[in-house]
């Protein structure tokens, strides 16, 4: 079984990024994959400033050891200012190829206007660095505040159906990447 | 006479690319231009959660603040995972096209291994975001660690000349972007 | 009085595309630059090789020559695969900061299904590298088969408004930028 | 066994870009995958108009059956004004998800001066865009003229290396993507 944990860039409990993140690893669980949402308004991370070792912030260690024990991962992050929030960039700062190498990745952002790919540019380029695998499946959602309904689905039924897809690929490809059968 | 802002995107009051920024300022003060450098390590900055208003934090009021009033701005970051450091990321996401638009901006960036574009070119695309121009001069500095002295000076004149070419392109093109006349 | 040379990066005569350059070309026209459209399609260009003499194809000097003598560009380029389209950087390539340094560019580009900012973000890194000004105004049209009457001008009034926005910062700045006076 | 055909961006016989290929390509064979360079200034190919069909140029259909019928690609280009050559550009315009979608992907550039990422994150983008896997081991070579000796090849032992540890990537991960087991 492969394990996905899921990393939003939005600190907002309530926000549509948080949204996607959720119906995004609902659909990996669907297919059989064990799921993590880790929220980063629950973790007391500090800028990093370029060194390993934070003692004053235990939550680093644990971010990086949930991370390093998944399969793969799914980052959602809002684009602020055309590309990943500061936010999302500064958790990925705070760790590096030693958890992050290897692991399959699945791409998500949400835009207040209309859909662009320059955050998931950005991340897919960001990632590359620190060797991740990228699946080529990627969803952007426009407009994204009017995208989910009350109980939290997609409202858009096409939508929806690039998120199974989007989940599928990246079920697929980490249990191939990661040498299970698939 | 145009006032220019540094800030820089490291945490480390001794990086290298706090002191390639110190090195840039002084290039465009020679020129008559009136700095300063704002350390982000000094200020206390919250992580941007896509809010405008941080009534706990007065120093987002105070970056903001200060970067309106300027005229142009050097922005210098160390690449941290092939992009701009999160910490220089979340200090833009804090800001908006209400201090960042119109602002005449210079890049740089600093490397521990071999040079290389990428901050540089996303940092050049998320000022366009926020419709600020950026400079087709920009610097980067393959390992940083060993490019200056202990008077903090550039140790190869060559590199030295393109700070010089990269502050009077500075300088001029803010005075000629800003109405005066050069 | 400015000169403002548009090139698109599309080869059909009656492409979306080349509309989209007409109307930029004119907006541009109606606040005094001066302007020509100079159609791909109509030169006989190689493809580059990474020398800068092209004797079997006289066209090359023809496009050098031209593009020399303006003060700014409008590139429009269709989105192929998720960048300009490779017409177009061909077209670069055999160019160099000989002709295209200092010189003020707009962009705009089109596209099939929605709009996406790939196509400009590759255009505005392009042009950098050979220390062109790229404004920060610039336009990208999803679904832009449909953007277009009979007449060929925009049915979006909203669209409309932004390349009269983009014509007024890209005469402004090559004014601005080379020289005159505003 | 897996297929791997190596596309150069360069038309120059001569070129270091072809040579850096031609070493790719070596490494791959050495470990059991089956090579052939496709050499663009071989094939009489058009300039893409966005059509499909190019009934005047055969050379299209053939690159398109060639590519069609691998498993992965090692692409090389030279890096010209900050990306990809208009060459290999128009190339990958000329084919479509048909060809290319789920083929595994390497990449190579080499510059004339110091060495730079732009030529392979733009390639990366591109090839996300048509669904193709790019395995995160990528080379630029700077200074590449100097890069090879007279027989062609690699001067620097790392550099070498570097080629070992790619062409083991891309063999391994083909296997795994297109379903052998490894």
């Amino acid at each position: 079984m492969v394990k996905i944990i899921g990393i939003g860039g939005s600190l907002k409990p309530t926000s549509s990024n948080r949204k996607a993140l959720v119906v995004a690893l609902e659909r990996v669980a669907a297919l059989g994959a064990e799921t993590r949402l880790l929220d980063l308004h629950t973790l007391s991370l500090p800028f990093c400033n370029g060194d390993r070792d934070y003692p004053d912030y235990p939550d680093v260690e644990q971010l990086r050891y949930l991370v390093a024990g998944a399969d793969g991962l799914i980052l959602a992050s809002p684009e602020y200012h055309g590309s990943l929030s500061g936010v999302l960039k500064n958790a990925l700062d705070l760790m590096s190829t030693q958890e992050l190498e290897g692991k399959v990745v699945g791409l998500v952002s949400t835009l207040g206007g209309p859909a662009n790919s320059n955050a998931l540019n950005d991340m897919r380029i960001i990632l590359r660095w620190v060797h991740s695998w990228v699946i080529p499946e990627q969803i952007a959602i426009g407009q994204s505040w009017q995208a989910f309904g009350e109980d939290g689905q997609l409202l858009d039924p096409r939508l929806s159906e690039r998120f199974d897809k989007f989940a599928q690929s990246l079920v697929t490809h980490t249990r191939k990447l990661r040498g299970e059968s698939p």
